[in-house]
C-alpha cells in the first residue's frame, strides 16, 4: 500500500489504472508511446520567446502567471487577482512581486489536490527542473531560488527546452493582423516548419465588440487592402489566410459562443457589414454575422485546405466586477449549455462530404459528446472530434472523452491530443498525462477482451501521433 | 497477460469486468442467464424473410448493407454510400457488387476497434458462421467465399437460425396499412406468437411531410372505410390497431422528433385534419397534431391495451446532401438534446395512474437518465424504461444507464432488452452483450456488499427474461 | 467470492471499492472519518420530536411514511398513497393502519435492490435497531413488533438516538413565521447551539401561489409589522432573519424553480408587490419577483452572514392527478434541465467577490456539474458546492459529483455533506455511505499514484468535519 513517502517524486505509474490485469497491459501501451514526439497543433506559446530565446526569468513568471488554471483556483478561495501578479486596469504597469507570487502558491498547495494542475506541476517540477520537495510555505522560498537559477543555466532557455521536450511540431495561435516575424525568425533559423502560425480571426467576426474597428484597421495594414467594404473584408481575410499558408499554418481556429452556422444572403452580409462600419450592431446581428463568417470560412477552406477549428460554447469574462477590475480574460470564462447538431447543420450539409474541407471540433459541454459531437464525426467524412478542452484536459474528462465517444466514432474520427496552452514548460506533463490516460482505456479495452494488445499498442501510437498529423494535413493530401 | 493470440476467438469473459472480485461473480451471474431465451421485442428484421425462409445470399448483403451501425462509420472515414452497396437515388436499381462492398468492410476492420460493431460481428463470425480469421484485406475474399457457402446450408436459412438463435418471440415493426401477410404465414405454420408485429403510425401523425396523403390512402385501403375527417381517421387507427393485435401484437412504437403530448381541442385536431387534407401544414401546425395524436394513442391504448413505445430526440437525414442522393433513411440520424419532464406531463397526468396503461421510454440523450427518465419512471406507475437506444446500445452506454438509471428508479422499472435491429444474425450478439454488461453491474453491486449474490442472479434473470414479458403484456394483466 | 449466508448484516468495507488496492487505501481512508461527528447543516428533521423527545411509535411512522424515496418506489409500482400512510385529500384524517403500511414496505423490499434506500435501511435496520432478518413478507409482522418494542425503550427516544448518532450540529428547514420555540427549548435544556433553525421563505417569494397571502398575514403577525408595501415585506424579512440569527441560525434555502437572480428596478418591484396584494400575478411576473427578491437576500446576507442556499430545477407536483388526490409534496417532484451560468450571473456580478457573502449551490441535474457548476466554484470566491442532492445522494451520485467536480473545483470549493432528510433514524446511515463513497474516490487518486496517502486522509477528515462547520461559519469569520 502507497504511503506518504514524505519524497516529491514521480511514479513511473501514475494515473495508470490501478486494476492489476489493466496496470500491466497500461504499463506496456504507455512503454510504446511514452517516447514518441510532441506533435502540438494547438497551442498558445508565445513564438517570439522561441525567436528570442531569451532566458525565463523566474517560476512565478514561467509557471504562476500565465496558467489560468491555477490563477482560477487561488482567486476562488479569496486570493484576488492583483496579489497574483495580475495588475489592476489603469494601474501604472506594476513591479511584480515574483517571491511573493510564488510563495501564494505554494502555501495553496493543497487546493490543487484532484485536480490537473497538481499532475501538471509536479511533473514539471521534478522531471523538467529537477526538484525534490513539494511547495509549501515552508519550501516555497528555498523553491523560488532553485528555480530562478535554474532557469539562468543555458539549457533551460525556450529552444533547449523545446528540444528536450521532444516537440515536432508547434502551432501558436496569431491574429489575422500578425506579421509572423517570429515564425519566420525560427524558419530562418534552420527550424523549418517546427512552429508554425494559426489564423484566429475572433476579433473580426464580431462586430459588437469595442475593439471591432481597431482589428479591422489592423488587418487593412497587414493586407494592403482598404477595408470599405464586405468584399473587401473577404479579400482582406483571404490575403492574410494565404500569409499564414506561407508561413506554414495548418488551420484556422474559432472561439465563437455558439456554434451557429447559418450563411446570409450576399446583400445581407454587405448590409450587415456597412452597417458595423458605422454604428453599432445589436447582438442578434452580431451573432448572426459572426455565424455567417464561419460558413464563409468553410468555404475559404476549400480553397486554401486550413482546417478549421471550433471551440463554441464559453461565456467569456463572465464577472464584469473581474473585467471593470484587471480587464478581459484573466481566468472567468464559465460555459453555458449549447449544441451543435442544429448548429453545423448549414455548413455541414454544404461542406460536410467535401473532400477539401475538413473541422476539428472542441467543446466544454460533455453532454454533447455522446449526444451530438460523436454522431456527427461518425457520419461527416469532413468531421474530427478535437482533444478534451480546457476544463476537461484532466485526468476524469480525458477518460469520459473516450468512454463517451469511442462506442460511436471510434477512435479514428478523433484528432489527437492538444495542449491548448501558454504554459510553455507544461507541454509535456500534458501530452504525458493524455498519453497515460488512453493508455488506460485501451488496456480495459484489452482488460475486458474487447481488444487485442497489439490492436492496442497500434491505436495508441495512431492517437499520439498518426491522428493529430493526419487531422491537420492539408485535407486530401496523401497521408 | 493476454496477448494477441493471432488466433480469432472469443474470449469467455469477454465484456466482463477486470477486477478479479468483480469477474468472478460476474461469471456466476451471466452463467445463469447466458442460456436463457431471446425475448426480443422490438426490432426491424423483415417478417418476411422468415416467412419465405429463403437463404442469405452473401455476407455483404446479410452484415454490411443492413446495418446503420456499419455504413455510418464507414462513410464517415470517406468511403461514399454507393461503394456500399446503397445505390444513388434515380439509378436503375444497381447491381450490387457484393464481394466489393465485403472488401471495403474488411479492409477497414481497425475502424471499428472500441465499438459496438466490433464486439457484434466477432460473435457473428466466429460463434454463427465459425469464421477462423479476422477480417482484413488479406482475408476479405476468403471469408466472402466461405461466409457465402455456409449460408446456402439448410442450417442456416431464417428459421433454422431462428431456433438455433433461441428467439422466444420477436417483434418486427410494421406500417399501420401493413397486411401481416407473413406473420400469418408463421402462425398457420404453427409458429404461434412467435413473431409478432408493431403497430408504427409515424408516418401519418406529421401531415406535413411529402409521403403524408399516401401513408393516408394507403390506411384508408387496408382498414375499408374512407378517410374524409378526422373521425374517421381516429376510426381508422382503430380499426388497425385492433388487427395487429388479432395478429399478436404487443405494442405500438412512435419515433417523434419531440417527446410532446398536449392534446389539441376536438375541434381544432378536426381543423388541422381537414387542412393537412387540402393545404401543407407548417412545422408547427404538424408537431401540434403529432404532439395531439401521441396523447390519442395513449387515450386507444387503455382499450386495447397495447403498449405504448416512444423513441424521441432524433433528427433523421441531417444531411440534405446525402438525402438528396441516396434518399431518405440511409444513415444520417444526428440526436438534438430535448427534454421528457415538461412534454410527458399531459399525457401522463391524464393516463399516468391508469392500470389500463403502460408506457416504455426511449432516449438517445443520456441527460435525461437520471435527470428526467429515472425520476419518472420512479413515480409514475405506466412508466418503465426501454433499453439503451441506437448510439447507446454498446458496452459503455448499457453500463452507464444502469449506473445513471437504477439508483432513482431500481432495477423493476425497466423494460430489459431490446435488440432494435434490421441485421437479424446480430440478434443473438447483440442480447449475449446486453447481458454480459447486466451481469457485471450486478457483480459491481456484489463486490461492493451493495447486494446478495442469490439477489444478483434473481435481478440478472428478471432482467433477461421476466420484465420484457410482463413489460410487453397487457397491462393489469395477470403476470 | 461472497455469496448470500442468509444473515442480516453489514460488511465492515460495503460500498468501498473492490479493487484490491483501493480497497485497503479505503478502509485506512474511512477509518479515520468514520467516528468524526455528524455536522448535519442543511436537514428537514422536526425540532418538536427533539424537544418534546416522545418515544417514536413504530417502524411505518419512523422509516417508511415520511421517506419520499421508499414512498415514490411503492408508488411506481403500483401501490397507491393512501395504502401507504398517506390520506385522501379530505378525508377525515385517516386512521393509519401501521402494520399493514409496514408489511407492504417488506413485501417489495427487492424492488429497492441497487438504491440508496437499500443501503440506508439496511443500515438503520441492523445498526441502529439491531435487526436480524431482511424485510420480507415473511418477517414483516415479526420487524414491526420488535421495532416497535425497541423503540419504547428509553435509549430509543429522539435525545437519546441524536447523542448515540454523535450529531454535533442539527440544522432544520424552517418558515419565516417560525417561532422558534422548539428550537429555544433545547437551548434551555442546555444544547446551546445543536439544533439550528434555517430560514426557508419560498411561500413568499412566489407571489402566484394560493396560500402566499397566508404566508404574508403569518410573517406580519410573526415580525409584529404591517406589511402593506415592497418595504415593509423586505422589513419584516430582515426582522425575522434577525430573529433566526438570534436562535442561531447559519443559512437561508431556497427552492426556486429556475436558479434566475434577475434584479428589479427598485419601482418594479414594489409596483409587483402591491399588484399582488390585491390579484394574481402573472407567472413571468412571478418568476420575476422571485428571482429579484434571490438578489435582495443576497444583499441582505451581506448584512446579517446568513448563508445562501440554493435548491433549483425541481418541478413540484408534476402529477396534477396525485396533487389533486393526496394535496402537494407526496413525492412527484421531477427535475428538469435549467442552467447557473447565466441565471446566477446578476446575484455573482454583484456579490460574488464580497467577502461578507457566502452561497451554496445544488442541483439535480448532473449535466451541470463539470459545465457550470465546478467553473463557477472554481472562480468566484463566494461559491461553494453543495452535496448531492435528492436523486442524486446515492453511491453513484455522490461519486460522479467528485468525479465532475474536483479536477475544476477542487475539494476545497466544495461544502460537505448534507443530508437532506426528515427520516432523523437514517442520519447516520446517510453521512456513512458519503463517507465510504468519499473515502473510495480519495482511494483511486492514491492508488493511481495522484495523492499521497497522508493527503488524503487530510482531505477526508476535511470534507467530513472541517469544509461544512466553514462553509456555513459566518462569512469572513475567522475559522
Amino acid at each position: 500500500m502507497p504511503v506518504s513517502s514524505g519524497e516529491f517524486v514521480l511514479h513511473p505509474d501514475r494515473a495508470l489504472p490501478s486494476d492489476p490485469t489493466q496496470r500491466g497491459l497500461a504499463r506496456t501501451i504507455y512503454a510504446a508511446i511514452c517516447d514518441l514526439p510532441i506533435v502540438s497543433m494547438h497551442g498558445h506559446v508565445d513564438a517570439g520567446s522561441l525567436a528570442r530565446d531569451e532566458p525565463f526569468e523566474d517560476p512565478a513568471r514561467l509557471l504562476v502567471i500565465p496558467d489560468h488554471y491555477l490563477l482560477r483556483m487561488l482567486v476562488s478561495q479569496g486570493i484576488p487577482h492583483h496579489e497574483l501578479g495580475i495588475p489592476r486596469r489603469g494601474e501604472p504597469s506594476p513591479q511584480i512581486d515574483a517571491r511573493a507570487v510564488w510563495r501564494r502558491f505554494c502555501e495553496h498547495w493543497h487546493l490543487f489536490r484532484g485536480t490537473p494542475t497538481r499532475y501538471w506541476l509536479e511533473h514539471e517540477l521534478i522531471d523538467v527542473f529537477g526538484v525534490t520537495q513539494a511547495p509549501s510555505a515552508a519550501s516555497a522560498d528555498a523553491l523560488f531560488d532553485e528555480i530562478t537559477a535554474t532557469l539562468a543555466r543555458p539549457e533551460f532557455r525556450p529552444r533547449a527546452l523545446f528540444r528536450r521536450f521532444g516537440i515536432e511540431q508547434l502551432s501558436t495561435t496569431d491574429a489575422p493582423h500578425a506579421d509572423l516575424a517570429d515564425h519566420a525568425t525560427l524558419r530562418d533559423a534552420g527550424w523549418g516548419d517546427a512552429v508554425i502560425p494559426t489564423f484566429r480571426p475572433d476579433a473580426l467576426f464580431y462586430p459588437s465588440t469595442a475593439t471591432w474597428r481597431v482589428h479591422l484597421a489592423q488587418l487593412a495594414i497587414a493586407s494592403g487592402l482598404e477595408i470599405g467594404t464586405y468584399d473587401a473584408f473577404l479579400a482582406a481575410l483571404r490575403e492574410r489566410r494565404a500569409a499564414f499558408v506561407a508561413a506554414g499554418a495548418r488551420a484556422s481556429d474559432h472561439g465563437h459562443r455558439r456554434a451557429d452556422t447559418a450563411p446570409l444572403p450576399r446583400a445581407d452580409a454587405e448590409r450587415l457589414f456597412a452597417t458595423a462600419l458605422t454604428e453599432p450592431l445589436t447582438a442578434a446581428q452580431a451573432d448572426a454575422f459572426a455565424a455567417h463568417m464561419l460558413f464563409e470560412t468553410a468555404r475559404m477552406s476549400l480553397d486554401d485546405g486550413l482546417v478549421m477549428q471550433l471551440h463554441p460554447g464559453i461565456i467569456r469574462d463572465h464577472s464584469s466586477h473581474i473585467a471593470a477590475t484587471y480587464g478581459p480574460d484573466v481566468g472567468f470564462d464559465i460555459p453555458e449549455p449549447m449544441g451543435f447538431t442544429h448548429a453545423l447543420r448549414p455548413l455541414l450539409d454544404a461542406f460536410g462530404h467535401d473532400p477539401r474541407f475538413r473541422m476539428v471540433l472542441f467543446t466544454v459541454d460533455e453532454t454533447t459528446y455522446s449526444r451530438e459531437l460523436a454522431p456527427l464525426a461518425g457520419a461527416y467524412p469532413s468531421v474530427r472530434l478535437g482533444a478534451p478542452w480546457w476544463f476537461l484536459d484532466a485526468p476524469g474528462g480525458l477518460a469520459r472523452f473516450r468512454e463517451l465517444t469511442t462506442e460511436t466514432a471510434g477512435f479514428y474520427n478523433t484528432s489527437g491530443f492538444v495542449d491548448d496552452t501558454r504554459a510553455f514548460a507544461s507541454i509535456p506533463a500534458r501530452h504525458d498525462l493524455a498519453r497515460r490516460i488512453d493508455a488506460g482505456y485501451l488496456a480495459r479495452l484489452v482488460a475486458e477482451h474487447r481488444l487485442e494488445l497489439d490492436e492496442a499498442v497500434e491505436t495508441a501510437v495512431d492517437l499520439t501521433a498518426t491522428l493529430p498529423r493526419l487531422a491537420y494535413a492539408r485535407p486530401g493530401s496523401p497521408s
